[in-house]
């Protein structure tokens, strides 16, 4: 790998820097793990025991606590988004595909833009359009008519079906699947038993710089597409229903589930495995916190969470029958006042 | 895409006509974006707000709101019903799969119906069976001795293992696994670190009908077959862990977890996110809300819960703080009425 | 399929065999549905009711029990690991992949073991290194410079990432994911919008005889690995963040969500559907049960919870109005005291 220069890693960060500016810099670790060429930060005040100990070539850190490290600084207000664009530069993971694979199908009414490249096995359907740079991984599957915009990686064992949009920039992680039926079902009537499947017509449109992770599922729309607006983060295993909206730049992380209909906005964060029905309306900026169920819309910015504390079993069992309990507590509550 | 007369569609839904019959309608829409070729519904009163001014070419809704809208109108008892069944007409989606694709692998000894369809990269086992009409999409895997029954269509991407047998007419989406291992693990002793494995000698049974949403789970058996019932609906991202039992008709929501040997009757919903412990029985006809989690058997058909409503994080911070104090809130309620 | 003399299962388990050691048996079942070539056994004392009038060949159970059946018996003091181990021995299961298919696409690069197989279409890229005895299922796809451990099984469709070690004796199910970016990003600043993505430069580390079940995911740390130690056992739609470190033998059961940094001890036992949120430590010997959401650091062995109980949904809605007013409760329940 590449070394970097000092002076050079500054000023692509327009940090300030302290020390040797010919220093060469071959990676990136942690204070408690980085040996002499590697470059280390202080983000997390928890790591700050280790910034005096630690062997880095050199330290990414605040100009308050610089005096606590005794070798090469570079000094930035935010260290964390320092160590995440220095992160690009020492990123050396294989391309997802070079060049089209023999064994990759490619249907002849495709449009595979020349610099496109096809991993192994992968099947691209008839009148897909893949853009400049896109690289699709091995035993991917592009359906028919979906577009795949400039620069888009999808790694390994992706599923895209028909009639779905991805914009330039996205980054899709194995096991994903995008465009799949939207859970459509009436019952067939008082008389008769079971279920009548509602053909979902519409489909995905995803923008540009959307990262979507391993296995997750984004559904396509009934009627009207499913829409991922720009900037979008979505973590693994997340559940986007059908016809759901998210605004631009909103993250949600692993094991959510969205379900039809919903609507959120522009820069919302939603932790681990929440849950928000159906058909409701969340704001911009709104913070879910984690395993929290979202059943009402949200129509002001902030943080919003359900569920009950951890708590030892015996004790918490304790308490969740008390839980069960708390109408006739309140009654008797009130009872008592009244007297 | 071919068009429909409303006399035809009027036929079809055994709907009465308001209108001209001969009006050809080409595709269907929601009221606020339908053109004049399409058809729409008035089903959730939410959006009877939107009946007037809506362009379509023509509306199905019951007869107590036709005077709303002033252009043709199909009269229906149960007008989402009639959508369901008229988005049949208009899927104009692409077969998942056209002929067998030379890259295919069949085994020799695979039975494989003649009007069968097999995509590309798609690995088909020894003595599989597959019926008549059948699509198996791009890059599946069918294991040995699995029977796919007729009509059934797996879209690309399906993991089937072997010794599963899937019923005529199904649909199953991408990065769905049906037979992997259920989690039968045993302490290996206690004098002995670790665990022995289980080995699961049973397979799945999947009725006919039944539609199995994207990277959904179903795992075989320990020693008898995990069933899934005709005309049961799994949403994406469901997990069916092995010696399960659902009952006819029952849907089962996105990101619900199902553990071991839980039988759960005809009929039933379960919405998104739910839980349903081991061991347990669920009578025909229960609901289970969002996010619950199901701890004991169910009896009586109805609805259930758990869980706590959303707040405000600042708000819902100092009743959860309540909720670990609610043992000695109870001892000094009984306390004071005690004086 | 083989039959075992009962003699020769008595020893392979050092059970006491009341019976005859000629009798053959052929397969495993439960009490309820065994036939006379089949070995059953009694563990759960929900199905003692069964013992006396199975059909069973023979049965495990534990000497204290053994009077209530008339035929052979195996006698144990722990009857179901007796079965766990009985089970390897009747476990049928074709081969996960035989000699290497030539649809497979393997780089001239990689080291393959004259002793592994490699199913049709799997892609196993550069500089990878296969050991003796491994099975590739069809369709997986193992990136550059990865390692899987001698005897490692890999089900159809898995995807490994580049820089990923399995240990000898895995078994990974199909739609598992390994190796995929973390969830790492960092808003792009105060007056910029969206998220400037951390690459994510580790690995990830498996140990020896770990079981990742159906479409679990697990991401690579972010500068050091993420780490699976020796013996866990993860069942269906598990997600592993990025640099979480999980220590041997622990079994993480379905659809549980661990976020990133987290550290998890050994011999912990995590139930369906918990959430652990990130940088946390939780000691050895943990137990979690289902639908927890662990906020906190757990720095002492036991069992842990949150949530509520189930109820009917009309009897919860009522109790969970009263939850948010827990604090003012407290509030009036303090003032009646004081009075």
């Amino acid at each position: 790998m590449a070394a970097y220069r000092l002076d050079d890693l500054a000023q692509y960060l327009d940090a300030t820097l302290l020390g040797d500016g010919d220093y060469p810099i071959a990676g990136l670790a942690t204070l408690q793990s980085a040996q002499s060429r590697q470059l280390s930060f202080l983000a997390n005040p928890v790591y700050r025991k280790y910034l005096s100990q630690s062997r880095a070539g050199a330290v990414i850190l605040r100009a308050d606590v610089a005096d606590e490290f005794p070798g090469n600084r570079l000094l930035l207000d935010n260290p964390y988004l320092g160590y995440a664009r220095v992160s690009a530069l020492f990123d050396c993971a294989p391309a997802v595909a070079t060049g089209i694979h023999p064994s990759a199908q490619v249907a002849a009414g495709a449009s595979v833009d020349a610099s496109a490249c096809i991993g192994a096995q992968a099947v691209v359907e008839d009148n897909v359009e893949i853009g400049a740079n896109v690289q699709i991984g091995a035993g991917c599957y592009i359906g028919e008519d979906s577009v795949i915009g400039a620069g888009t990686r999808l790694y390994a064992g992706v599923s895209i079906y028909h009639g779905v949009s991805l914009g330039n920039g996205c980054i899709i992680h194995s096991g994903a699947v995008i465009g799949s039926d939207g859970f459509g079902i009436v019952p067939a009537g008082p008389e008769m038993p079971g279920w009548v499947k509602i053909h979902q017509l519409g489909g995905v449109e995803v923008g540009a710089d959307v990262e979507i992770g391993a296995n997750t599922t984004i559904d396509r729309g009934a009627l009207d597409n499913t829409v991922i607006s720009r900037g979008v983060k979505l973590d693994n295993q997340v559940h986007i229903a059908h016809n759901v909206r998210i605004g631009e730049n909103t993250a949600v992380a692993g094991c959510v589930g969205i379900a039809g209909s919903t609507t959120i906005g522009a820069n919302c964060t939603i932790a681990g495995a929440a849950g928000i029905i159906g058909h409701l309306y969340i704001a911009d900026n709104v913070h879910i916190t984690a395993m929290t169920l979202v059943t009402k819309s949200i129509r002001e910015p902030g943080s919003y969470s359900s569920g009950t504390p951890l708590a030892a079993t015996r004790e918490w069992r304790r308490n969740a029958v008390r839980f069960g309990q708390l109408e006739k507590i309140a009654t008797r509550l009130k009872r008592l006042e009244q007297q």
